[in-house]
């Protein structure tokens, strides 16, 4: 799961990065860059209630500068079950303690198995063979699918699941160069490589007009990292 | 694998079963049915050439008298690759070792992992733990994501991926009740349970009115297992 950049450069995509619009998947996606990966992005209409996402995945994707940027259709709606696809209330101003403790309302039911299943048919069509998603196991609100054993079952059932790592011809390699960061490091090597975060949603919780509350866990989340980081977060926030 | 039923019967439902409307999958939901789950079916939109399988799931389906069947949009068609959802040939006329010997261009990158992710978040939903899924790993044409082996890392990843998992409260399974048949033997079990096998869609490669060809891999594999099976194919061909 650490990043290895392929053996030489091409134009040819050598990884599909998990684009959400949000904070650490901008972040995933400059790293991949950095790394010498010819990426390409991938983000999915899944029915949330804020599609505000898709318009900062799609700014991000521009500022970036990726060959091609997909927005897959794929509505998770019809299975409910989560305060991000259906009418279920996000929960605000929780203390750390609270949000540390279990898995909040807005874990979306195998979400990134399916993202990930995705992303991996993608990178097969295109000959790549790398996969990036910028989970956290430090931050991670408590995500069962963004745990380290998830990630390497997932990249062991990659190589088992398709005709490429079958035949040989590919070796599927999940990354998660985020994964043992702290949000403040990961803004820090963001800035760092260029990220504009003015162009990031992170809000569970926006009101009409996309500006993000300050108050459900992923707002506090991230104002912590900023100011753990010593930078403002240029996101504004409902006053 | 193997499946075991409920402890106690139940309303509620206790099993997805992945619906195609072919053959395999119709007889899976009636073993699924005559072992004591209460099963929901899941079909998909997936940017297939033929939507008249969808037709035939919901024919199957409300033949077996299931309590709800969902069909999922999910656009695989962005990622191209595959002779069942872009502008590829379907081959004709293959002699059997030619079809055993590679991995056709029918195959669809990742879809039953895709397919298996989407089924696990609705099993999470709504409280069940078992899918049902109708590969074969005799007569299954060279998909690589039909094997035991996917199989099992599929239902080590289930474990992980979920709140449900990880909690302890469910243990998901996936169950193939299929994978050792040939397809004369799925065809008499099939028939043993009521299925109705006119209702059921096979062919790769219709012709405009729904007809299947007789002459694509799965209306060869299907129509050896009837004559094996030694009863007629209800299903009409083209002349």
């Amino acid at each position: 799961m650490t990043a290895r950049p392929p053996d030489r450069p091409s134009v040819r995509p050598s990884a599909v990065v998990l684009l959400s619009g949000g904070l650490d998947s901008a972040t995933t996606l400059a790293l991949a860059k950095a790394e010498g990966f010819e990426p390409v992005a991938l983000s999915f209409r899944y029915g949330q209630r804020h599609v505000g996402e898709l318009a900062a995945a799609r700014a991000v994707a521009a500022q970036l500068g990726v060959t091609r940027h997909e927005v897959a259709e794929l509505d998770l709606r019809a299975m409910g079950g989560s305060a991000l696809t259906a009418d279920i209330a996000v929960p605000l101003d929780r203390p750390e303690r609270e949000m540390a403790a279990g898995i909040p309302v807005t874990y979306v039911p195998a979400r990134n198995t399916i993202f990930l299943a995705y992303a991996l048919g993608w990178c097969e069509v295109l000959g790549a063979e790398h996969i990036f998603i910028g989970v956290n196991a430090v931050d991670y609100s408590g995500y069962p699918d963004c745990r380290p054993e998830f990630i390497r079952a997932f990249e062991t059932l990659a190589n088992l699941a398709t005709k490429a790592g079958v035949e040989g011809r590919s070796r599927f390699r999940i990354h998660t160069p985020l994964i043992a960061l702290s949000k403040a490091e990961i803004i820090r090597r963001g800035l760092a490589l260029g990220v504009d975060y003015a162009l990031t949603r992170s809000c569970y919780n926006p009101d009409a007009a996309g500006t993000s509350c300050g108050r459900c866990d992923a707002c506090a989340i991230r104002l912590r990292g900023f100011a753990e980081a010593g930078v403002p977060d240029p996101v504004k926030y409902v006053e």
